[in-house]
């Protein structure tokens, strides 16, 4: 059979377009002992995959130029070699952008069926969560009543790490980029969110901490790092999970330099990505799915329709366009 | 009895100078019950206290313009309302710059006698030394063959770091300032030093570090950090402990944004300050005094004669003009 699939064309130099993405019809083998044909339902674009863009080296492998770019994706299995995985099943793996494709059946994960709508897999209890509760609790450990900052709140990562720190008893502070995401911040439950567009950063964020920040958590990096370090406690903990504001650049980014600040407070900063927790993913999730069921959760998606859509989904990040998990629904 | 004191003139707006202090004659009174009267043997210049000169927000209280400045002495004790501090006794404290002072015997720690030179207790068995102990062991915790990079390799903390670096297996690299400072680091048993002030700094620290840099001890700061963090392992672990490069600097240093380096290799940065392990201080002097003992450590003095060179001590820090401890003998 034959499938659609949304190759690399061509490495981006600054911000990406839709230019660097070509659509090509490809084969899809018959799946053999152990391998299951998959059915694509949900494709997750995520701000990482632009780094997987570029060749620079990274704590991930770089795209390959002329193949599938791939990422997180909920398929359905409609032929089945494995007998764990009979037709029917919903799997989350990490999968090309294609309509179809043949995978092993042992690089699935299945979904639960019924715990959650099948997209959450992508977000709030896949990689997303997983990204917010690691970082959130094994780096940060806010403390009940201390001050928790997060970047980039609003998106799939963000707004987990604002609702945990919430669940710690922590006051929670928010930065993200439209009065509507401000709006949705608050209702759901952080005490202060700030418009970083509209904003006198360095003074909204002194006035939404009046008591320091303790933890930071960082998806954005920039002038909000710099404003948020200015405020930083005695034995301040930041953890550094992204840098959206700066993955589009084309020269080495300049800034004030943090040492300093980080030298006065004794602060710890941990760069880290969720693979560096992989022996701890199922209890992450089992914890994650307890707090949703409990209702301590929520999520948001922004979810756009048709597989060809997902080049321009991606570019959408990086324009601010979602609010919480961006996700394209195909077929 | 009257002593002379060295108090801080003014506060300085860029390199200290001279003029940043006064001399005065003051009043010494009598010791009464709990204290004893001390006559200063030795006086320790360190780069931290730099900070303490403006009144900037920091880890420690700045110096009171028009009082005297103080730090890291040794005394002896030549008047005592404490019984376990009788005359003759030498001890270390946090004391000020002047002759003679008068201090509460449980703010004093007395010194072994035979064990070390008494001037030890304010470098390798004093507060760099732990310094060294803690921000090396606790926080980059080096494992046999890993790279360790230490900046301001040739200072009191630095040499240290760098050999308890090599007593626990680790290939390593120091950076300092002169071809001098670079062969006392070869003698002690570096693997690679960087005269930093004549080399190609990117190129000396990628052929001095062929696998990378698993752990970054930094003094300094600056354009020797910004190299070495293009070099960071996966995992690298940096403890943060000065940043002499720009402690005289009359605006917040710019640089190329760390972030995206230390997010790229799950890196973990710590800022700290030794007193944070002030807990662990005797089991650190235990360590240390036990490896120097054993002929596994040594230090180096850089020792100025004469109270009222005190100043001068302190200024040529900036300078580069010690190698390992700077003291001041004083009478």
């Amino acid at each position: 059979m034959q499938t659609q699939a949304i190759l690399l064309a061509s490495r981006p130099s600054g911000a990406p377009s839709a230019d660097n993405f070509r659509f090509e019809t490809r084969d899809v083998p018959a799946p053999t002992s152990g391998q299951v044909l998959l059915k694509t339902r949900y494709v997750s674009v995520d701000p990482y995959m632009r780094g997987r863009m570029s060749d620079a080296k990274s704590y991930i492998a770089p795209f390959v130029v002329g193949e599938p770019i791939s990422g997180g994706v909920v398929a359905e299995v409609v032929e089945s070699q494995v007998e764990q995985l009979p037709v029917g099943t919903l799997v989350t793996g990490n999968l090309p952008w294609q309509q179809y494709s043949v995978a092993e059946g042992n690089a699935l994960q299945p979904i639960p069926a019924g715990a959650a709508p099948a997209s959450y897999y992508l977000g709030l209890l896949g990689m997303p969560g997983l990204t917010a509760y690691f970082g959130l609790l094994d780096i940060c450990q806010p403390a009940p009543g201390e001050t928790v900052v997060v970047s980039g709140a609003a998106g799939a990562v963000g707004l987990i790490v604002g609702q945990l720190a919430k669940i710690k008893g922590a006051r929670v502070v928010g930065t993200a980029g439209s009065d509507e995401k401000v709006a949705y911040l608050q209702e759901l439950g952080f005490d202060v969110a700030i418009n970083y567009k509209t904003a006198n950063l360095p003074e909204a964020l002194a006035t939404a901490a009046p008591n320091g920040v303790d933890c930071y958590f960082d998806n954005v990096g920039g002038a909000i790092t710099d404003a948020v370090y200015d405020l930083l406690n005695k034995h301040a903990r930041i953890a550094l999970c992204g840098q959206i504001s700066s993955y589009n650049a084309t020269e080495a980014p300049v800034g004030p330099r943090p040492e300093g600040k980080l030298l006065k407070t004794s602060a710890k900063l941990q760069g880290f990505i969720v693979s560096d927790y992989l022996p701890q993913w199922p209890t992450g999730v089992q914890q994650l799915s307890e707090w949703y069921q409990q209702g301590k959760l929520r999520t948001e998606e922004t979810i756009t329709e048709g597989f060809e859509q997902i080049p321009a989904a991606f570019l959408g990040l990086f324009k601010g366009e979602n609010t919480g998990k961006a996700i394209v629904k195909v077929a």
